[in-house]
Parts: C-alpha cells; structure tokens; sequence
C-alpha cells in the first residue's frame, strides 16, 4: 500500500521553508500500515502540479495534495486537479454560504477570488474545515484516493484526524498497525538512546524513532514483524515497560499529550494552583500553561521581570540580593519563588532567571545557565541548570525543564499538606 | 534556469525526518540565480530513482541527487543514475587506494560494499569529499547538469561551496537573482490580495508569491522575465513601491526582520520602554519581544493577570469596574495599560485581555473578541478587535497586533512629549 504526499507552494522551494505537515500525515497514514513511498514539493505552476499528480495518480493508492486551495491567484490546486483528471469544476451553494457567513462575521468584504474557495471538482466530496475558509476535497480516480487539504497546520490536522482517515479506513481496508509511544522530558537525545539502545536493539521486529525537541524527546515503537497481533502487542508491551523503567520518572505519557497538558491534569486532581515569575524566558512559562485551554481552573499568573526593577517591586526580591549575587543567581531565584507565591496565594510559586545569550555570558556565568525556584508550603528549592543551544533553544529548555520539575514533584507528593 | 533536488533515502520518508539539506542547496543556487522548480523525497528503492531522475533530466538544468552513496546495501544512486543514463560504472583506482587508507587509519575492515564507493559512472567527474567516505560525482547529460552529493551536510554542504557552485557557474553563466520582499502586519491575506492584486498582475515578468500567518504576510516579488538586470531592478523597485503605497503603514519591513525587531529598533531609536499586562495571551506578547536579543534596553517586563485577583492585586485593575463590565472589556484593557505603565514606570504601557476559546464565548463577547489598550503620556486608548481561528490563532494574531499597534503609534511619533 503505497501512499504519496505532493506539497504545492513557492515559498516551500525558497531557502528558509520546509513542508512539515508531512511528518504529522506520515505518522497517521503509518498507524493505519500505510506507508509513504514518495514526497514531492513543487511551486504555484500549473504545469508542475499537474505533471506530478499525473505521474502519482497509477502508482499509488493513496495520493494527498497539501495547500493551493487559498483564495489568491497562486492558489490553483482546484483548478489544476480538476483539469488533469478531465473533470470540471462546479460552484457549491453550501460552501459559498458558508463562506459568506465566515466573511461577514469577519466584516470582511468578498472577493470574486474568495468566491474560488467555493469550487468543488465533479464528484469529490467536500471535507469540512473548522479552522479556515478553504474546505478539502476528496475524490476517487480509478481505484487511488486523492484528497485536497489546506497547507496551514491548524487546518490540516483536524481534518487529517476526522475526515481522511476515517475515509482511508473504509475504501481501503488494511491492518492494524502495532505501536507504542513515550514521551521524555528533561533529558538530552543521545543520553536516552545510550540508555536504552540495548533493550530496543533485542526486538528486532520492532522498529525503533527517537523524535528530539529541546527538552522534550519522544520515542515511537512500530511493530514490522510478521501479522501476529497477539505477538505485536505482547512485545511492545514489554519494551516499553523495559524502557520505562530504564528512564523512570522522566517519561510523563504514553499518550497523545503534552507536557503541559499533563502538568494541568495533575494540578486539577490535586486541586492546586500555580503562579510564576520569569526574567528570561520573558512569559514563556506563561504562554505554554496558557496554551491549554482550561488552564485558568490552576493558573492564576504572574510576573515578567524582565528588568531589576521589576524583579524588586513586582516580586519582592531583595535590592542588596540582586547587587551581591546578582540577577542570574540561586538566591534571586528563591526569592522570586518565594515572593510569586506569597503575593498571589497560590499553592505554588515557579520562578525563572538565566542567561538566555548569545549576549551577557561571563565565564562565572556563562550563557545558558538558568536557576529554577519553586516554591510551596513545605518551603522553597532551586536548580542550576546548564543548558546548552541558542537562544531559542536555551529559552524553550529552560521552561520546559521548569514545568517538568513542578510535574515530577507533584507526582511524588509535593504540595500535600504532611 | 529550473534547478530540481532529488533526495534519497527511506528515513526521509518516516515521521521524524527532514530532508534539511535542500534548505542550505536552495539559498547558494538561489545566489546563482538558479530557482528550486521542483523537490523530491524517494526511499532507497531503484524503481522511484530511477523514475524521478528520468522525469528530471528533460525540465531542467540542474539536477542535484542526494543520498545513497554511503557503502552499504541500500544505498544504490550511482548503480541506479548509471543504469538510467545507460553508463557503464568504472572502478577508479585512485579513490580506491584513498578508500584503503581511510579504512587502514580508522582500523577497519574494507568489505566489497565498501569497494562500491570507488565506482564512478563512465563520464563523470569525481567530486572530492574531505569528510567523509562516498566521493561525490558530477556528469552532463545533454545539456543538464547531474550532481551526485553524499547526504550528510558537513560533508555535502563543503563539497557544494567548493566543487558544485564553481562547476556550475562555469558550464551555465547565470544572472544574478533579483527579488524583493514585503512584511506585513495585522492584515489577513485575502484583503491584501484583493487590494494588490491588480498592480502585480501589471507586471507579468513578476512571480507574485504570498505567503501567510496570524496577523503577518509576506510578499515576495521574483523576476521571471528577460535577463536584464536594469529592467529587473527598475520593475521591482516601482511595484514593491506601489504595493507599499497601497498598503500604507501594514508594511512593516523591506528587510530579513521580524515584526519584533522592527519594534525593537523604533523603541531603540526613541529611548522609549515598554511594560506589557496580558490575560488571555498568558505571557505570549513578553515571550515575542523577548525572542529578540538585547530586548532588555525597552522591554522592563510586565504582568500576566490571568485571574481576577492578579489583575486587581498586580495591576491595579478597579475591583468594581471587574464586576460592573466583566474581565473582557474595554474600561478593565484602559485600567491595565494604565495600570502597569505607572506601576513599572515605563514610556509605554500595552495590555490586553479577551477570549481565547474555545469555551468561555458568550452572544454578547464571543470567542476572539479582545481588547488592546495602549498607555502612554499622552494618554490611553483601546482597540477592539474580533478575530477568527482557534485558540492558537487567536493568540498570536491578538499578540503580534498588539505588538504591531505599537509600532505603528511609534512610527506616528507616539510617546513624544508634544
């Protein structure tokens, strides 16, 4: 079972673009044992998009067209694909309501271009968009599937999850595919493979990908044995206990969460809240507690003390501390804790202070080291970090590591009245 | 001049991989004036090679393979391009002997795989590799260009620099790329297509391309026409200077920044600061203008009032006016701004509060109604806004229009003393 992914958009054929929506659709498309035998990224030309579909419609089953599908010039997807499969192109009075209705809530004026959105090719089914105004398109060319879906993440992904594959699920019935999944938070690539390589090296029917972020790495089990489902299940059940309790309590999930979606549910179920204060990361603890939705019932807010000043009158950090140890040091980092969670009330108090870079490193505090302070009722802890990458990475690190640090003391009991 | 990259390798064809090297090829060809036409991603299979190199060669001019000359058994390109082209391989003695030695000094074993590296396709040139084993190799077939590169970069990307360039600015004297570039901000695409429309499609030697996120599009104008650089120039000055007019203060930047840079290099200029109170955005309007470098000279840092308390407590938020007109509203964005410029002291106070969803909309203040206020000394104002998406969207469309409101006031000289 063959599937292939044709990325269509200039920008992803210039020097700063890549066409990452097709990792997401790899890892659905192989969970249902499909797998993808061909990407192709070509740019808004007619005669490319065509040329290559055309090539791709005999030689594979499943064949998925990403983007084109705006309502600008340069989007063609629709006009191209309805013409190489000789069909025409027929106005949806559904969709152009829909679209209408989207424009006018905007208070946007329509164009006779947004009007192109509302096209379906002859005989595709229109997949529904919840987060954009372009709608996908799903259509049958001899025995190959073919859809159409929008290029931005947010849009695709929903519409992979409830609308393609559902669809590839009933016209082309294949096995299930076997998989475990792990989710790691505070520990570096090569340290975990090194870890665990001698237990997922003894399975050798299982395939083994380590996925890296900073801070967060996740590891996928794929059964590629025989067809034994029995068998599959049993021996990804024992690796991944194996590699579980090789990496003890840095593995948060084997499910379909995020860090900070775990850290909420443990904080709702405890019925604690939290409040935080950042200098260097300058909100992004912040912004990724807030990222979940709900997270209001834990979150109560914060600081940014970005400057001293603030750090002094917003926190109540010491002055003579900030002069003797500096901005970047254990006891600001106590303070700061401490002082977030006194004058919120909440359960607990997470503070941030570090050196982000590439700038103000010196060789007693080189760039990347971070002190994390948390704070609750059985008194205040910090950590030094070291951390290494950019700033960017540096900065993502560091707030990861401190949410995984209020995650890992929540699980062992922290907070808990004794 | 259509230039195509063939990458090889089934990794590249998995959930966790990237072909990357495309990104560092695209940005030297695009110096020659050479455009990426087209991007392929095939696995190690002789078939899909062989058919992509062989839809390659007729469209374009340079055709650059990456990958699959490693020693081991699925790593065909040279067995495969050989067959295509129908050349016979040859064993070239001197990287043989440059083969032995390596393995001599790393003291190891030179198994017959490893002898397939020392094979040259009838016809090419050998290209050498200082860091690494597979040499690569370089052929004209008709009048095409055909590279053979090694996939991993720090051995690619020296071999490109040093052998691939010079080669092909010998055998295809190109010009140089003329393009420009447009950013910009709080706009949404199809309003700017609309309103641009009509001047781009005047000049039909131009590739009109845009490209869109939350609150920030990007025009990229390319010349397409006659290779005459005068005219080029000419013709891309007087468009981006009609878009520019047409789309007044939305454009941000003509250059390689960010719309947080840009504010940061107004704020720079004026000696002005910047303190920030945010409730629905959680810390993502201070995370933005600490992306930035040295963002410390105008950014003091600020609030995140995600509860009711903190806004009273921390930002001096009227207890009453909460209840009188909820937390989403315009007197509680007027009260934060103010709240948090004269708490901190800072030139400009920026605040904003809304609904993010997806929960929490009401008839009256639906999901995506926020409220941006703006503080300084000559006052403070509020924006409402109504914005589309999912949460994610909608908190970074409201953050980078807030960020971008500023801007614009500080281009129109706001926060001077009048």
């Amino acid at each position: 079972m063959r599937a292939e992914i044709i990325a269509i958009g200039s920008e992803l054929l210039t020097p700063s673009r890549l066409d990452t929506n097709s990792l997401f659709i790899t890892r659905q498309l192989n969970d249902l044992g499909l797998m993808v035998a061909r990407k192709s990224i070509v740019g808004d030309r007619a005669e490319d998009i065509r040329d290559v579909l055309a090539s791709a419609l005999p030689r594979s089953e499943v064949v998925i067209l990403i983007g084109g599908l705006g309502p600008t010039n340069d989007d063609m997807t629709r006009e191209v694909v309805a013409d190489a499969l000789g069909r025409r192109l027929v106005l949806d009075e559904g969709i152009l309501e829909n679209l209408q209705r989207r424009y006018a809530q905007a208070r946007l004026q329509m164009t006779v271009n947004n009007r192109r959105q509302a096209r379906v090719i002859e005989g595709a089914e229109i997949l529904e968009n919840p987060n954009g105004t372009a709608p996908g398109q799903f259509l049958r060319e001899n025995s190959t599937l073919v859809f159409l879906l929008p290029g931005p993440p947010r849009e695709l992904q929903p519409m992979v999850m409830n609308q393609v594959l559902p669809l590839i699920r009933r016209h082309k019935p294949t096995s299930v595919q076997h998989r475990r999944q792990l989710k790691v938070a505070s520990e570096v690539e090569s340290r975990v493979d090194a870890l665990i390589e001698s237990i997922y090296k003894s399975y050798p029917q299982v395939e083994t990908t380590i996925l890296a972020s900073p801070a967060i790495i996740e590891l996928f089990f794929y059964w590629r044995g025989e067809p034994d489902d029995a068998l599959a299940e049993t021996q990804l059940d024992e690796l991944a206990e194996r590699v579980r309790a090789r990496l003890g309590d840095s593995v948060f999930t084997d499910r379909e969460e995020t860090l900070e979606e775990m850290l909420g549910h443990l904080l709702v179920a405890r019925g604690k809240t939290i409040a935080t204060a950042e200098s260097c990361t300058g909100g992004t603890i912040g912004k990724i507690l807030t990222d979940v939705a709900g997270s209001s019932r834990y979150y109560v807010g914060g600081v940014v003390c970005y400057s001293n000043p603030l750090k002094i009158q917003l926190v109540g950090v010491n002055e003579t501390t900030l002069e003797r140890f500096g901005a970047v040091s254990e006891p600001v980092a106590r303070q700061m804790a401490l002082g977030i969670r006194m004058r919120t009330g909440s359960d607990f108090g997470l503070s941030l202070t570090g050196i982000a870079g590439p700038e103000g490193g010196t060789p007693e505090k080189p760039v990347g080291l971070v002190f994390v302070g948390l704070a609750d009722a059985q008194g205040t802890r910090v950590q030094k970090l070291q951390l290494r990458g950019d700033r960017e990475a540096i900065r993502l690190r560091a707030a990861r590591m401190a949410l995984d640090w209020l995650r890992r003391e929540l699980a062992a009991g922290a907070g808990d009245v004794k």
